[in-house]
């Protein structure tokens, strides 16, 4: 906004001011001169402050001082941009509400996906166009991971550790490896493509702490590569919206998506397939995202984010995960002892689960290995009271290890 | 706009009609019941009925009933759609005026890359970014002509024929497999992301009529792939912008894309690198991209396509094709006579033009045999000038065919 104020007047048609700042610590150096100011100790004063035209919410967090903020700006019939995911995978319908009620746009393009201007090309892009299908790789941290495993070779562990040190993951992990972050992405995609709110308690959410070298190795020889997908689609009897590891084909857009990069794939008609691939944090790509939609304010595109592709409001119910159909990976530990495969087999045979393929690789007597099974395609339910029956058995030394094959 | 009338209409917030329609033959059976709606023999009247707020040009060609109809509706305070590249790249900049002085929108999100919004990414989406480059695979049938002759090991004119057959190239193919239509979608990009006029005939253009499938061959061995590729960039001197075949590293983002899709990859600050990929033809990508400029218009985003980004209306100078420095792929059919190789090589050596490989396939003592060499980054003008050289040689059966070696 200060380095760049002439060109983005010139493209906006009128100039952009920073009317005020508020941050926790007003003395700390973020490498920018905020001396010719003016600062509020208070962020919610910014939704009073009569010289402020747009307020852009950069706290984060679903509670607390962003979602004051947020909500007080709204009600004061101020448009507000925000790269708030949380605050709006968990209130966005509220906000909603808020913004429609006090005619105040709701901005959003730097919650998912970073730099990747999605939320603009599913709202206006794609507004003529009937969703079907909206997958994407939404966590850059969990896919640095996942591609420093397959690349070097190495355990979760591991590499987690370093990616920590290298800042790419958080101290405390848990919410990007357990898929936690890429659901509050998905909600929004979801809400956006079809229209409709999505009960963000009904999401099937599984991280990749789980995920071993082997079973990226197991993956490679069946021609896949593993990544976290967040996947909403639509269903007969609802939208399917779920976030976990997937097997998806090598040579696919998706599977070729690498490091911190996102990327999203929209299955969508008339216009068939778009990919979209870029970088999903830091500072450049968050950048580009908030003013874009500080730009679009700016030229009088005014109209929120969500409510644009609302259509009617409906409610479309969400289809239950134990309703999913598809085929599965499936990897074991057991006691290499005659008779176990046939055990297994017979387990997947009265649940009517056919296999595809079933690997054991290496021996050792009486000692553990390890067993990959790719199954036909099934039904969630069938494969898990299936694999419940195997885990149970005296043979089977540790929990099975299910990952879902995907197109991408 | 007649199948989801009420889905658009609750999308924009309000209905879109259509007020009148236009075409050669009135006759002709489209798979749409017109009979409802009103017919005007004559195109040009469209921009003259006050019943219609919006005209969507979808005629075709730079000059003729297209045209005419274009510069009439803006002269006449409407705003376009239109898909119509040629259109805009020979007359971009007197459109360009006619929108700005009557205050009439101009929207041509189908003109480029069919379905992908690429169009609203960069005026929009990227609207805070200082567009360093952007290279795209920007016609289908070229595309589906390379992968079909890397797939299949076949000939150019082979594959031609039988895209012929399958619609996929017209009749007279020329337009396509010359770059020509490349150059159109390149230099409304060029202008979009560089806010700068392009001067359509200082474009460097070539096709993709004398790769064979050697050189698909040897491109995979040095682990490459072919694409016709439209790039723009930004160089000291001014803005370069070429159209020609490339080899793409094999696993970067814009070597994957196959068959009729299109791809566009642009490098901007601060968002760093962002890759679109979609169907780049036919009757529903273009649909898709129609309406969504429509819906634009409708919900009141009016401002033209080409003024938002353009900045200060600054005329960036062009950098000649010979200041172009790169690596190079360059194929020979030389005599298998000894010392071909060392006036080749000596003629190389005498231009400063440093080789990374050469490749001799074959034998056929005194016949002809391929030679391929890769160089290291030399500036087009030398380049040029020792391949004029080598060329000349007696023993250089056949013009070299020199390939130039891109990122992507």
């Amino acid at each position: 906004l200060l380095a760049h104020a002439d060109r983005l007047a010139a493209r906006c048609g009128r100039p952009i001011e920073i009317a005020a700042v508020s941050a926790r610590e007003r003395g700390r150096d973020r490498g920018v001169d905020l001396s010719g100011i003016s600062w509020e100790e208070n962020a919610e004063a910014l939704a009073e402050n009569p010289g402020v035209d747009v307020v852009v919410e950069l706290i984060g967090g679903a509670e607390g001082p962003a979602r004051a903020l947020v909500e007080k700006a709204l009600s004061a019939g101020k448009p507000v941009v925000t790269a708030n995911k949380a605050l709006l995978a968990l209130h966005g319908a509220r906000l909603d509400s808020l913004s429609a009620e006090n005619n105040a746009p709701l901005r959003f393009e730097a919650a998912v996906a970073g730099g990747i201007p999605i939320i603009k090309a599913l709202r206006e892009g794609l507004v003529g166009n009937d969703v079907s299908r909206i997958s994407g790789i939404l966590n850059g941290t969990c896919n640095y991971i996942l591609s420093t495993m397959e690349a070097e070779g190495r355990s979760f562990e591991n590499v987690l550790a370093e990616a920590q040190k290298l800042g790419y993951a958080e101290a405390d992990p848990a919410f990007d490896i357990s898929g936690a972050d890429t659901a509050h992405k998905l909600a929004i995609l979801a809400r956006l493509g079809f229209g409709a709110a999505v009960d963000f308690d009904a999401l099937h959410v599984e991280g990749i702490t789980r995920i071993t070298p082997q079973d990226i190795t197991f993956a490679r020889e069946l021609g896949y590569r593993i990544k976290l997908l967040g996947i909403a689609e639509e269903k007969p009897g609802g939208i399917a919206v779920r976030v976990h590891p997937a097997l998806v084909r090598r040579g696919s857009p998706i599977a070729e998506v690498f490091g911190v990069m996102n990327a999203a794939l929209v299955e969508a008609q008339p216009v068939d397939r778009m990919f979209f691939e870029g970088p999903g944090a830091g500072a450049g790509p968050t950048a580009s995202a908030v003013l874009s939609d500080i730009a679009d304010l700016a030229r009088g595109i005014t109209a929120s984010a969500s409510a644009l592709v609302g259509g009617p409001s409906s409610v479309k119910p969400m289809r239950p995960m134990s309703e999913h159909e598809g085929e599965y990976y499936v990897r074991l530990r057991v006691l290499d002892q005659p008779g176990v495969m046939a055990r297994i087999t017979q387990a997947l045979a009265r649940a009517e689960v056919s296999l595809q393929s079933l690997i054991q690789r290496g021996r050792s007597p009486n000692g553990p290995v390890p067993i990959v099974m790719r199954t036909h395609e099934a039904r969630e339910s069938v494969m898990l009271s299936a694999l419940a029956e195997i885990g149970g058995l005296d043979t089977v030394v540790e929990p099975p290890c299910l990952i879902r094959i995907e197109d991408g």
